[in-house]
């Protein structure tokens, strides 16, 4: 199977609606207007600014061809592929205005996906030889996770929830509400659907032995070092999954990976990775 | 005045409904509806885990609201202020479901937004002393641009351009569609309504000089060293604004600056801002 | 924890102004602004027009509010609450063109919702004394599956999945398109998310003993009667939850629990159920 | 002229990419996603699963198209059609990720709109030999208002009211209000627009001569038995349409429609008429 | 019963918030946030320029509270009041800059809907004496209908349809495709809902001799002078509605109105009706 | 260039799907289904009914296009060009109930754009000679200012500000809550993003004389005649844009032109522009 299904047209098409909209204004592109004949056609490249992995290739076509349906739009890179500085992303033919009314919308999608795919694939490459798995959380910028989680997927990662309802995550403050982990798994276990999968956060081992008494599916080990981790790894010993979270970074994941945990989830590939760098460059 | 004036709720609000309906999805927070009774109230404080700018307490208070008008949100810090790790930025008192039900859209909005204004912070102080201000570029994340305009003045940085339609910004692909900077110039003003105003990008002092005859508002100096920079200002001498771009970063933009350039725009804010981390910690 | 976690006002509103502008159409209620005077102000209630279990009062409530925010709505009876003919579910006061022009919109809402609760009411009846739980499905109406879904859980039931995309669901089509049930369950093990289950549909005993070495969370056990049910139980012996689907009606889903499955869905409570009556009635 | 004019697919888009959206989610098909090749080209067959009046197959169709526009959808029955089990309502040929993600939404507008116009249709043929006509009420699923009308008529049915802006009824909260029927039909007359038909609800034979004396376009004779109608008819004499209502079922409608009523409404068509089902069968 | 019932207010916010939103743009009232202290409160008057029937006063009341709910607005004149000069129509009190900012909006609603309902007025004025009524059309302006329909009602006119559906209005090219007036009357009381009238256009006595033989509801009188019309009356005699149309103005109304027709319809009223001028006046 | 660069599709077609939303209600045409036959193919030219500039064809075509894509639009004028009485501005070629349904919608477009272009010609065409621009105003209908706007450029006009944050535009209310001319004009300075225009709204020479010290780009000269005009061009000696506003009508504009004003605007082309009138007829 690929592991880059794309997300359809459907589910794209009102982001970069919205988004063109926003570039728009009311007035259109008075520059391009002004200065550039209607019946003027033109050629394009995107081109890639910098080494990384790209991710928005559908966005940037569903874009241009918003401004204008008749716009030739060819992808010589697809979502998943790994390019070079001055490797061409697209091919561009059509109306120049059209190219050019669309171009900053179009190479803002390619450039925070690509980024977060890049970022995202320099962290599980860290994980390499282990068998842990980068998750990304809720921690996604204001309507666009769909978006974000879908470039996490192109960069290797898996996804963790979506939102709320998705699956059970119990975390201190629940337990604290529920008067102990005991009780808060038991509430779970009553409440959800069949198909919700029940997780609980622990900061302790005490925890940790209490929560695995009434079976969860998966731990999450908030904040503990690479000790305490391994510990808790022998301690659930293959009867749920263990996810490490907190203190993640490029120079702390390899460690984390080798204490057998099973998922280590982390923001920082969506509230954190700087954009990919594209251009579009007319060509003769 | 005010130099931080807000965004009324009414521009707020459908960022924030389509925020929580992104993460309350259709079932809701079936881990709170679980594990915490109907009647719960709680008492929680929205904390700042590092040192930043905050900008975005307008979007949260909303985001709760939304949740439960009766939900009590007490602000301690605003929009603009420099805070502490550890200081509290608002306090809140009312359904422990409701609380929980919207603290992750809430601290993302305040996540995202106060780390472009730390940021801009960051970069606004290395101006100081010169005349320069900094300003954002189009380079924004899709649906997001007036959030993040938004945290960039709140960062003591200005907002160029909102869309296409706002100003008239020529780039070399206009020049050479419409043969030639003079051509290009000539048509912009032609055809801008007279509120709007006209730059030009150029690269070389040659250009520069071309453009000069034609008395644009602004000059875009693209990539430019501090060198060529200086002699571009001389050239100006103040006929028109002169903008600095590109190869902007907390290393250079000091240099830049000196130049005697009036504006530095750059998308690092915008595009490569690291969040600021926030928690939401349940009080006693 | 109370069952009946009510939906948030938000998500519940794009329904009512939906509803409303439906019902208003352009030109409002004609008929009480030409028969009624503007000043004129009314008591009402909701009465119950038959025996059943109430679903819907927020709805019914957020629907008056919109044509009058000052408009009276005391709810008498609550949503999972069992009412008789004749009871009383709120009263209302207000301007009587308001509750006229309401009115139709706030008792559909009540009616398609209380009927499905009351629905699910009565197959849950019948599972009592099994261990079985009864579970919808995505056989609901377009548009109308957050609602129906929550009168599913005010009925008793519990919720299957809410769209294609919160657990995995493998049926025949995608076993014949992967090879194999063995092939499906390792491909749908190496690309899910680590929070989301994974069901395999199965119609015959040999299906299900191959898809048990896979260790799937739940096995659908599709249009089996009660004594291969009881094979199938005994079969799966707890390593994975059992559901029952297919042929499920109110008199057979006694017999099916009675095998011991842990789930039984069926649609008929979402695509079958009859509309509770429900009438308003002014008082002096 | 076509008794079945379909609803344009610019009336019909919205409520399929809703229905769509909801069961997309933010995830999509993980299922097919993860067990289906992406080249992966399937052929099926919609069938139907038991006798009934086909409605629909612009929705499904423009379900499939959104999901995929190179999808080829061929119908084999149109709305309007009477079908047997196993009949083969249309052809599909295209990814089979496509068809299976789409497929759910699709059928759940074939199902509801096919099981109310195969009620409908049912309810028609008691009418067979009488003048009476069956009409839909406002009495309907919120939002779904439009199709659930159209898919009445396509079972033979007509429809009363979309809306309380469509024409007045006068029932008997405005009699009340307005202080009598001769008050309540002058104030109606004065208001109305004349293109804007007055009907009025009576209850007792005082009530319908006394509403006579202002020539209602139409009268609503509500909850009358058999008799009674009789006596109303008569005494109406083609001077108003005559409309019962109240106490409609399979069994009561030949009696009430031998009355030499015109119109006979129920909302038992749209608020209780069961789904019709389909499948979705891949072939080879 | 008043002669004026208002629009709900969740019919009028749509339309008000989307003028506001394209009155703020995306970066607000930049000219008051730079120039006006946040907290500098002011009084102000909304005042009409010039002699006319008030209609948007509502919409007006909205636009503020949509700024700032905290800004006080008290209106002086209501919806269907006659103003000269100088009166002012409403006092304001609240933040200066939510004043400035929603001041062009609210005008704007106010200076369209006053100004169709003045022209209107004049229109009813000549009628006065006569038995005819003044009705509007569907030429309207896009997406305006539901506020020009409210402002021709508060000028003293009646609205004929709303929308293609409310009503059959047979026209020439529905005759010439049905082949003739008798099978379009046949054909439209055939599948016409019960509630829905009907009316045909005619342009000579002999075509409305032969509509006359199927019972229209009413006829459409084209373009005939005061003498046709008059005998078209005639011939009528009471049996439909007779509706005037084309060549209506100020200078012709009367004689037409004289003739004996009920209806006369115009779209001068929506389509050009000049605006009345509203000015905002800070008051100390 | 061209100096009517049309609007994108992507930007009119909600204004389309609003309006035909609008016009086919929730029943459709139910005249064109009635006595139309659904297979029924016709011809139409689109005619214009009086002398004018034609804008809206984009409109025009969309609207036909939403009802039927197959549905042949083939324009004969274009946007921008002159017509008179009788000119085709469309050949139309389809399904004749789709070009029913559609005729309204689209008319309406083409009139009210064409009104408000063919007003704005006529003040352009008093300018002649002058060195005067013609500019609209933000009085502009609620909603409809994206098009008003481009009708008034079809027109030969120019935009001011589409919205409040296009520009800065002090005016007395601005001035008196600033303190004074000086204050405003250096607050406004300050606040400004570099790329935005300053005009302040003057009434008296005096007034004018102080804010040139303050070098504002454009000076709004309110309600002065033809002499003060003079003058106040002679003070400001090129320094600034001179605009004239106020009491401008088709008999005063060429003497305020006379006085040597940069810009000349008036809300007359957008609040009172009569619509140009348009037919569609069936030809055979």
């Amino acid at each position: 199977m690929s592991t880059h299904p794309p997300l359809p047209d459907a589910v794209l098409l009102p982001f970069v609606q919205n988004a063109l909209h926003e570039d728009l204004g009311q007035a259109g592109d008075i520059t391009s207007n002004a200065t550039i004949a209607a019946d003027k056609v033109a050629k394009a490249n995107i081109v890639l600014r910098g080494p990384g992995r790209i991710a928005g290739v559908d966005c940037a076509r569903l874009t241009f061809a918003q401004l204008d349906p008749e716009l030739h739009f060819l992808p010589c890179l697809s979502d998943g592929d790994d390019g070079q500085s001055g490797d061409v992303v697209a091919n561009l033919k059509g109306p120049a205005r059209a190219i050019l009314a669309s171009e900053r919308t179009a190479l803002n999608f390619l450039s925070h996906l690509s980024g977060i795919a890049t970022s995202t694939r320099e962290y599980v490459a860290c994980l390499e030889g282990t068998k842990a798995r980068l998750a990304c959380t809720r921690k996604t910028l204001p309507g666009l996770r769909v978006l974000q989680k879908y470039a996490v997927r192109i960069g290797g990662g898996f996804n963790h929830r979506f939102h709320l309802g998705d699956a059970i995550l119990i975390k201190d403050n629940h337990i604290h509400a529920a008067g102990s982990i005991a009780q808060a798994l038991k509430d779970a276990r009553q409440h959800a659907g069949h198909m919700v999968k029940i997780e609980i956060e622990v900061d302790t081992l005490a925890q940790l032995r209490e929560a695995m008494d009434y079976r969860p599916d998966a731990v999450l080990l908030d904040n503990m070092d690479a000790q305490m981790l391994s510990q808790a790894v022998s301690l659930i010993n293959g009867r749920a999954l263990a996810e490490a979270s907190g203190g993640v970074d490029l120079s702390s994941i390899t460690a984390i990976a080798n204490t057998g945990v099973d998922i280590i989830s982390t923001s920082a590939i969506t509230m954190r990775a700087p954009a990919l760098d594209f251009g579009l460059d007319f060509i003769d």
